[in-house]
């Protein structure tokens, strides 16, 4: 039988909106939010969309009409009342009462704040300025909502059997991944895919298919609305983005030499235990671990996005060693570029030697790779970064010279404050 | 929105059938009754299941109770009105009124005859005895349930997920078949796989893809109520069963050796045209051929069923040449064990020569082979066979000795009159 009334209202969508829900969102923004809530809401910054892969045309494929009906559709969303009590009584990483009641109450209220989109040649300029605390909002939405309608631009006009039979491979992908990660033991991986998904109910399926396959070994996801849905755990630590704008904003060189550690200061004063975990290459990670405090030694764990993955983990494993802490007693987060190839080296290579876990993005959500002609459907490397705080350009080294933004001189002067040698460049795919 | 009362319906259902219309048959059945219906309709005959496949134990894997419920859910199914419509006022092969109104009226009241189930070892024996007219419309469904019981018996028990990738990994192989059979042109290919598909539902999904994947080169399936519901031709002509009842009820050896001929002599009574397709392998191409009537090379084409296809195709055009035929105007049909390899050799070397065409049946229907493990979703070779007529056993030959059946000492009587010598045997695998 069909459902009439579903019909009809289907008939009515002005459009399918890509973001429905506030917490459509990576759940780490929602911690790094109540940090800046409680301390820095006012900061003034502008976050920017940019495209690495400038090979992209992404203003050719996505129609700039269709593009802010979606942005304003994000505008019209509110917290639900079913996720504000999910946020309120659910368990996160094992505690409850993670959100504060004055936190919860400001995010009740939030409505996303203006955008300004402009056309500039094949590439749109979206940025977002205000308050830290409305802005930062924006970064995981926009982001999914380009990719997504990227894909559904690239996929308009494939006929009902051919896009059955293209979702048909990309799910065996998936699911062979997932077979391979099976044979891995023990296991811990999360889904970090939300920001450069190819679609909602992709990553959702991903998701399913994760539960399935891996049982116990699949940890959560980043998305909260998902992780809501399907009632698994909501994962997530914090960004570059906090360092960032506490580097930005610094007055003088040794207050910026202090920003990455001031960051993590205040971030244990908010969370514990399996959300202190530090993520140490915003501007290089051996000099980041060679001048942490001492109070750092005892963190949970460590994160791993940029640089060799294994070279970086080796050096992590040797600084606990230094600082007198049992590496088989900390957790060590991988999440930067991750496939199964990569999972499988870094688990042969670390699993009983430090407790291991993994963050799988873009290759696991977006992994669409060859499935339709000249590589359309291939993934590129589209961030949402803050660019300037308190009216000061912000500046990432990372450890891949590719990865660092901000103005050259900034850059150099950076290098100079967190002393950042050379460099090895690493090829950014996604 | 959840359709409740869809919902609910479902709850209720006691099972969920597997043939659920009269019409869910091959085309060429119903031709046939009305060509039995005009003449032959009281023929006492037998029809039994034999699984070809020995291995496979299929009364381990399906439950004897399930198959009753399924088999007298066949019995309580009636023409429906739409049905008889669509029978009556369709086109088929270009032409109105292909069923008379006589026959019609009967099908209508048509409702299937008891049958006989009973578990032998590993096997059942399922039977079908009675009035001609009534049993032989009970092959197919009878085939088709076995197939799809066999078929949920293997897929009980796996996770909602690996189902789906199993489905997505079946589709892909099915539309890559399809993209390689695109190549081909010109390609004229119909679906032939009712008997043998792994379950309703699919054969209807491969249709579909055919339908989109190959547009006009795709004539049609012969399933009616599929051919109905996706609005494509309904395909077939005339199957073994006719010769084979005509020459166990013929009394003598004259009239043996000319109830090959005395099938095809009725059956351009009631059909012309397209429908003027010999199916020459029941005793043996090469005699039916050598010894064929002069009115039997003006027919549209012949069916290629069994033998080494490459071979059978070469003597048939040899044929023709030698009757003063002209092969290029002539309709070769190649319908046995079909798959892209088989097409693409067949298609290169006959495809300037003769008008060809293919009935692809199990390779379409149900080619899960290695989808899951130890090969439990191959195909295996099951047939439901007129087995006696008028108290008489029957014989088939074919080109295959390996396809085969009947009492040896009726085998040696047949082979004697048609001068059948030594035959290539051929690995039956569907």
């Amino acid at each position: 039988m069909t459902d009439i009334a579903t019909r009809v209202h289907n008939h009515n969508w002005k459009i399918d909106p890509i973001v429905r829900s506030v917490i459509d969102t990576d759940f780490y923004k929602l911690l790094m939010a109540q940090s800046i809530f409680r301390r820095n809401r006012d900061t003034q910054v502008t976050f920017s969309l940019i495209n690495r892969t400038t090979t992209i045309p992404v203003a050719h494929l996505i129609d700039e009409a269709e593009l802010r009906e979606h942005l304003d559709h994000v505008r019209t969303l509110r917290l639900s009342r079913g996720e504000s009590t999910w946020l309120r009584g659910n368990t996160f990483y094992g505690e409850r009462f993670m959100f504060g009641a004055d936190f919860l109450a400001w995010f009740e209220e939030f409505r996303f704040p203006d955008y300004h989109l402009e056309r500039k040649g094949d590439q749109y300029e979206l940025t977002f300025e205000g308050d830290w605390l409305d802005v930062t909002l924006w970064e995981i939405p926009a982001l999914a909502i380009i990719m997504e309608l990227y894909s559904r631009a690239v996929l308009k006009g494939m006929g009902k059997f051919e896009l059955q039979v293209l979702y048909a491979r990309a799910m065996t992908r998936v699911w062979e991944k997932i077979q391979r990660l099976k044979a891995l033991d023990p296991l811990r991986i999360a889904d970090f895919g939300t920001r450069r998904r190819h679609s909602f109910l992709w990553q959702d399926w991903c998701v399913q298919a994760m539960q399935e396959g891996l049982g116990s070994s699949f940890l959560g996801t980043s998305n909260c609305l998902i992780a809501q849905r399907r009632e698994v755990e909501a994962i997530g630590t914090n960004a570059h983005e906090l360092p960032m704008v506490y580097a930005a904003t610094a007055v003088g060189n040794d207050a910026l030499a202090d920003a990455p550690y001031a960051v993590l200061e205040d971030w244990q004063k908010d969370y514990q235990s399996n959300l202190l975990i530090a993520l140490p290459d915003t501007y290089g990670t051996d000099g980041f671990l060679d001048r942490a405090p001492e109070w750092l030694n005892r963190w949970t764990g460590i994160r791993v996005d940029s640089g060799d993955p294994v070279e970086r983990g080796e050096a992590i494993i040797a600084w606990w060693k230094r600082r007198g802490e049992d590496p088989t007693k900390k957790l060590m987060i991988f999440s930067d570029g991750l496939d199964v190839d990569v999972i499988e080296t870094l688990h042969a290579r670390f699993k009983n030697r430090t407790q291991l876990s993994f963050g799988w993005g873009t290759r696991l959500t977006n992994d669409f790779r060859g499935l339709v002609p000249d590589g359309r459907l291939d993934p590129f490397s589209l961030v949402c970064k803050v660019v300037s705080a308190g009216g000061k350009p912000t500046v990432k080294l990372s450890d891949n010279p590719r990865k660092a933004m901000g103005p050259a001189a900034e850059i150099e002067r950076y290098k100079s404050v967190f002393k950042v040698g050379e460099q090895a460049e690493m090829v950014v795919e996604v």
